[in-house]
């Protein structure tokens, strides 16, 4: 038997190596020959479907259709709206040749798809009868980036990006509010993330936006991640594309749109949010594998545990549970513990010739450890209890985490004290000016992580003029 | 109320105009500003939606995952294997500039991922213990076509590419068939395409393959379209990127490999299949919308039609159909019968004051052109049956029409007559020589589609030489 496990570092000793190593070892993921870009193999892969599915879901719930866009977008769009140019033209990719022919114009991969998505809703809206359009893309993008992490930060990347045009500003507003909420629903429901929602303050805000609301997540090394982003970008892409429609008076005028986008990022936030010593704590809801029966046998006795382990695995499977039976021979069941631990499945199942004898099954559980003894017979019903706990449970540990990471600070040097040596979000007023923000941000290298939809009235630390509540992490 | 009604070109007029046509009045897919690119539209990408959805279940069910791998391949990925940059190379755009920055090497956006999974798949596979992996990848590709049609050659397009390993040439050929025969159910069950099934002749080989098995659909217009491939690689690739695994025997021995996609193009075939005069004919298990009930109002009762076609509405969607209600007060019934003809819905539901007040409704079938009268509380329990006989006739009519187009020429004349004149499949004896089948292609645009499993013995009509059955035809 091959008894040589590989040791996974501790997360409290070093959180990036932890996280690194943590991605190969469940082969979530491995680098590419490009600079930044990476395979998501097959079980971080099922992760992401799963989110996918569940996300689709809500779309069309709300009324949105799907749909795709070409990849390659001509440097003359980008270049249409101003802001949007200068915050994306830099880290692209550019196509300068195809086939055996230098191009006239360069053609970037898309890095986010609003300016080729306007080319085309120029073309597809004349009357207010057409409108709302409410379109969902899933596809790739790429961005240049220079300092790449799997999940977190990678050139390219796979996310949805929803595109919607509206009658009204009222609208519109409503629409990337509506989103954001599908974006935190999904984030409590699926992946357990009680992610902070607000504002972004304008520094942040998406480039030709006039609005951006964040999904904020704390991750278990104190640290924040902007885990999705839904914007109101007002007419400025309508006028900057020509997007116009005759109204209910019959006058021409500029629809308002949205856009919001949800990412591979996410799973990063996952890993960081839940992962332990161990490694992954995965949510029932999007585990690939809900519960692995481990039989633990010795020379003598393998015929009859074998076959018991792979009776309980049906029977789990057909109690609807994603289940799989380990019975591989060249491991011991000490090893396997490991593993699946690795690989953050919910709940272990040991079966061994006592427990055949009792009549019984030993459940263990991922988010606890806490060991279960359970009936044979009542097995699969309490499994499927245990997801329900499970995901409930992970999500009170996570905003428990959060509740205790979350700070409000007094002065300016508590301020600094809590960044410094406890990270979390730290809750304190902010006067409105960038250059309070900037300032901070030098001196903390803390970012306003968002503006809250309930602010209070307060004293900013830095500057001492009147301010209204920030919240501020290091982030990732 | 609007009844300028655009005319839809006749399909027997100029077949290549309605395609065109056809495609952008039922709002399938539109023009990119990049040659060649196309958006494809809500309507095609619901289509395409079910598609995946279908294929995917049936990888799944045959052991399959998917994973995603990097867009961007190094040109000298691409130029490991010599056959496969042949074939691929000249056809690929080239990224040279990444942020601000010249690249060293150029990037290919993938044209195929053979080149860049295989590098991967160097560093995944070690034991005849990680064999098979069988992993599939839903994404785009970019070929730098000149002349392109949407949907079927366009340079960006959407599909899957199945990626498999394993440890026996055996294996790797029954997996190679094996999806071949998941692309073909596909076909009969779900697109009612009755595709041929078959081997491609070498000369019409998958750059890189030992082996490309097929699936030939014929078009409405009497030509063919290779719908589908699957390839079995040898271990060509594995050569060529060093893949190397220890066997039972603890010697090191490279693996077998096969490839195998279904792309968006499918969507033109269905299209030149199923289409008519009036436009789309969709197939009940593809269609976005199954059943749309047009209620047939005039002032004074339009209150009381309203109400019962929003009723019947509810309860086709309760018996679990994709239905819809067309209740717009701006066109005609004529017209929304023109228009729901056009976008290919399977049966039309009319509903007018005497309908009512005899308690019927009138079901218009897309695929017949029958009217069936149906007592109203039957509608939906008729509508849930129609789809499978919609379904099977469809299908039937497809078998007719192929059946009656696929011919047997017994002389040269005979066979250049047929191509010329009447089209469709023609079957022949070939010799096996690339000569012939150039000469062939030469003087009658008339390819090999493929090679049939079972072949019978005959005369070569060009050479006089001993042959075997091939299968010809002009192809898209």
């Amino acid at each position: 038997m091959t008894e040589a496990v590989e040791r996974l570092t501790k997360k409290s000793e070093d959180s990036s190596r932890w996280y690194l190593e943590l991605v190969r070892m469940a082969k979530l993921a491995d680098y590419g020959p490009v600079r930044g870009t990476f395979a998501i193999r097959p079980y971080g892969f099922a992760i992401w479907e799963r989110i996918q599915a569940d996300l689709d879901a809500r779309f069309k719930a709300t009324g949105h259709v799907n749909a795709y866009f070409p990849l390659l977008i001509p440097e003359s769009y980008l270049t249409k709206e101003a802001e949007h140019v200068e915050g994306f033209a830099p880290e692209c990719a550019w196509v300068t040749v195809g086939g055996d022919d230098e191009l006239e114009e360069r053609l970037a991969i898309r890095p986010t798809s609003e300016s080729i998505i306007c080319d085309f809703y120029r073309k597809w809206i004349h009357s207010y009868r057409d409108l709302p359009v409410l379109i969902n893309q899933w596809c790739n993008v790429l961005r240049w980036e220079m300092v790449t992490r799997p999940f977190l930060r990678t050139a390219e990347f796979l996310w949805q990006e929803g595109h919607t045009v509206h009658a009204t500003a009222e609208e519109a507003r409503e629409e990337a509010l509506r989103m954001l909420n599908v974006y935190r629903d999904c984030f409590y429901e699926v992946l357990a993330i009680p992610v902070l929602t607000g504002m972004k303050s304008p520094s942040e805000r998406f480039a030709g936006a006039v609005e951006t609301f964040t999904c904020e997540g704390l991750m278990g090394d104190g640290r924040a991640l902007q885990a999705a982003t839904s914007h109101d970008l007002g007419q400025n892409f309508a006028r900057a594309f020509d997007i116009t429609f005759l109204d209910e008076n019959q006058e021409r005028v500029h629809p308002y749109q949205t856009s919001w986008g949800f990412s591979t990022r996410t799973i990063g936030a996952l890993i960081l949010v839940h992962g332990d010593d161990r490694g992954l704590r995965l949510p029932p809801k999007l585990a690939p594998t809900q519960a692995v029966v481990v039989p633990i046998w010795r020379g003598k006795n393998k015929g009859e545990v074998r076959r018991e382990a792979e009776a309980l695995h049906r029977e789990l499977a057909e109690a609807g549970l994603r289940a799989e039976a380990d019975l591989d021979e060249e491991h011991s069941p000490g090893w396997k513990f490991n593993e699946h631990e690795l690989r953050g499945v919910p709940v272990r199942v040991e079966l061994g010739p006592k427990d055949i004898e009792k009549g019984q099954a030993v459940l263990v559980r991922r988010d606890t450890g806490e060991k279960e003894f359970v009936g044979r017979g009542a097995a699969a019903r309490r499994l499927v209890e245990l997801m329900d706990e499970i995901q409930q449970n992970m999500l009170r540990q996570a905003e428990a985490f959060r509740d205790e990471n979350t700070r409000r600070a007094e002065t300016y040097e508590e301020f600094k004290e809590i960044i410094e040596e406890k990270r979390g979000f730290v809750v304190a007023p902010w006067d409105g000016t960038e250059e309070t923000e900037q300032r901070i941000k030098e001196e903390t290298k803390a970012t306003i992580r968002l503006l809250p939809f309930e602010r209070e009235e307060g004293k900013d630390l830095v500057s001492g003029r009147p301010g209204k509540t920030a919240v501020f992490a290091r982030a990732y």
